[in-house]
């Protein structure tokens, strides 16, 4: 695939699309940061989208797969604050007023606007002040204001996540933006993450939602920072094709389909790298399993392993956590031989051969852990099944922001 | 079941039973807490175990599970500062030295031996340390050195663990003593900990595995302290026959499978007492899902969510977190009519009715969650599946325990 990043861009980038911001009193007064944001495109868009699989899913996400079933939609409205999440049937009404007060405000017919809720789990909506916020939003929306938007649907995050990039198909170039919020609650189908992807390349609905999935399950999947799966958790690909340019041959769509793949692990590793509280970025790269779902199971125990996420944290290459996390994975491993490497870009450790630890040296291994981001590497010799996953360490911050996030 | 406590009475309590326990230098000479235990028989006992479910198991694992086949055994040979596991074959060899040799010190006969180990994972047994030290156990043995067996079991433990009781059966009275370990590396499917319970009940083997199966499955495979099952999980039933009374009838087998049962709870709540850092024992009970399995699996991923641990450190009635674990739990749960109490010595709230949050008092949950002891009950209106798990919150000084355990 033929690409090239856009510096600075975002949701925004592809043609048509406008964003806005604003703090409407749903978080803190404390901060004032904001806490709605509008997404609008000037034209209809096919649109795909993954949803949570926690039972407990929040409002907003129960009416978003409404919305979905006619496989279109013109914007999205997302406030941070407040997750409207076991709010039972009060909530999915609070989210509904939200979706028509947004669908009169922007001038579009029912069912054309996607609502997204993140924050607090269990506090009914302040529908009101939302609805107030998106009023407010409207008449400012820009293309200027992708980045406010990209900060309004942050929680604890530390750092915005965007990104475009222009793509080369057969019939000319198409851009791709993308914005994503997520840090705490991160895991596996998927995590409290909220993530909106824009083209403005022309292609079906029904061709959109299986590349959706197929990068959703190769990314966010297999993120994980606390084993908590969200109730809220969204990802949603818009495409308005107000390039002209229509993704029809299968050599454009695998290359759209690739560099839907590659936003969502960059978004992926991002969420992970901003992990609440962390200090290491870890990948987890899996090797020669029996199959490709022994591998991810591998691959996302150990980056969810308590115990090597703590040892990570106090730069100690503890590997029996490691192989540890491996044996309880439920995947098919043989421990007898097995090999694992810990590497950075200070260096790299073999502290597993054969099955057997090795004489490493504890000095080099320390180098290593100091860096940011971390790999480690763990290689089997029963088939060809491969994955990777991603997490943080746990740390003292960690502790901190969740022991008192609510009060 | 008649019962009586037996205050201060441990593992040989029941008659026949010797233990002995000293320094061996295999833990660091920091604090020279004794580190090899030897627990004996004076008769040969019926043998029942349960082991670890993780597909590293530690080479003592592999060895006792070829002991159990013929169902009978008559000493436990138990070192901490070393786990053995991920030692390949070397370790199998050096476990296999431990309990030759320790047969040859009891003067028994091959296979009339479990060794265990726990601690480090992925360092060769100091095997000749062990051998040295059972050889100076051994002319020890005595009644009185139950206790000094129960602490040097122990690794990060901060309290020995302990109990016996009087059993009243139709034919007389029997002795039921145990021990245990375990604080870190907790989980399901067992956790880091060892157990150990004898009884001078005569009772056959091919009895005894069924009562220990179905107690562990209600006790230890319902607590988790971080979501890492161990390597070297084990949990050993002895029954020497020296009380004389057989248990025989179906009266006297249920009553002493209640015991088991209870003598197992109890141990599980310990260990999560005392799991690493912990500030609280949480219990989690959960009624009315479709199946028992339902309950389980909601019980359990309540105990262990990262995110609620960390609140009920910070003293922080986040329901939202309970709901949302039950939600991701794998559970068939119906969020819409869900009930949920937090309770303790303190007082209760009832924080979920019938789906939605309550108005609860804030001041009165955080009194509640000051104590160290606290239940969390969830009704659903599904069916009869119930079940209890147990866990604990996640602190600063887990972090820090695990941070910095191996170097």
């Amino acid at each position: 695939m033929e690409i090239r990043k856009i510096e600075g861009g975002g949701i925004t980038t592809p043609r048509g699309f406008l964003a806005g911001a604003c703090y409407a009193a749903i978080k803190s007064r404390k901060t004032e940061k904001p806490d709605v944001a509008v997404l609008y495109s000037e034209a209809p868009c096919a649109a795909a989208a993954c949803f949570t699989t926690n039972k407990f899913c929040a409002a907003p996400v129960l009416l978003g797969r409404e919305v979905l079933k006619k496989g279109k939609a013109r914007a999205i409205v997302i406030n941070s604050g407040n997750a409207n999440a076991a709010t039972g049937e009060q909530g999915i009404k609070d989210a509904k007023a939200v979706e028509l007060a947004a669908e009169e405000a922007l001038g579009l017919g029912e069912d054309e606007v996607f609502v997204c809720s993140t924050g607090v789990i269990g506090q009914r909506l302040p529908y009101e002040k939302v609805i107030e916020g998106v009023r407010r939003i409207v008449p400012t929306l820009s293309r200027e204001q992708g980045t406010d938007a990209a900060w309004a649907i942050c929680t604890t995050d530390l750092v915005r996540k965007e990104v475009a990039y222009e793509l080369k198909l057969s019939g000319g170039t198409v851009l791709i933006g993308a914005m994503a919020k997520g840090s705490g609650m991160i895991h596996p189908n998927m995590a409290t993450m909220l993530v909106y992807i824009t083209t403005d390349a022309k292609i079906a609905a029904a061709d959109l939602q299986p590349i959706l999935f197929a990068a959703v399950d190769k990314s966010f999947n297999m993120t994980t920072v606390d084993g908590d799966t969200s109730t809220n958790d969204s990802c949603f690909l818009l495409a308005n094709g107000l390039s002209g340019i229509e993704i029809k041959t299968e050599e454009d769509k695998a290359a759209f389909a690739e560099l839907v793949d590659a936003i969502c692990t960059d978004m992926a590793r991002r969420i992970a790298s901003d992990g609440e509280g962390a200090t290491h970025l870890i990948e987890v790269e899996a090797y020669g399993l029996p199959t490709e779902k022994d591998a991810r199971l591998v691959a996302r125990s150990i980056a969810g392993s308590t115990l090597f996420k703590a040892a990570v944290f106090g730069r100690d290459a503890n590997w029996g956590r490691i192989m540890a996390a491996a044996g309880y994975s439920g995947a098919d491993v043989d421990p007898t031989r097995a090999d694992c490497i810990i590497k950075s870009a200070a260096g790299e450790v073999q502290v597993m051969e054969n099955g057997f630890g090795t004489n490493f040296s504890e000095e080099l291994a320390k180098k290593v852990l100091t860096e940011h981001d971390i790999t480690v590497i763990v290689r089997f010799y029963q088939g060809d099944g491969q994955a990777k996953a991603w997490g943080c360490d746990l740390t003292y911050d960690y502790v901190k922001i969740n022991g008192d996030y609510r009060t």
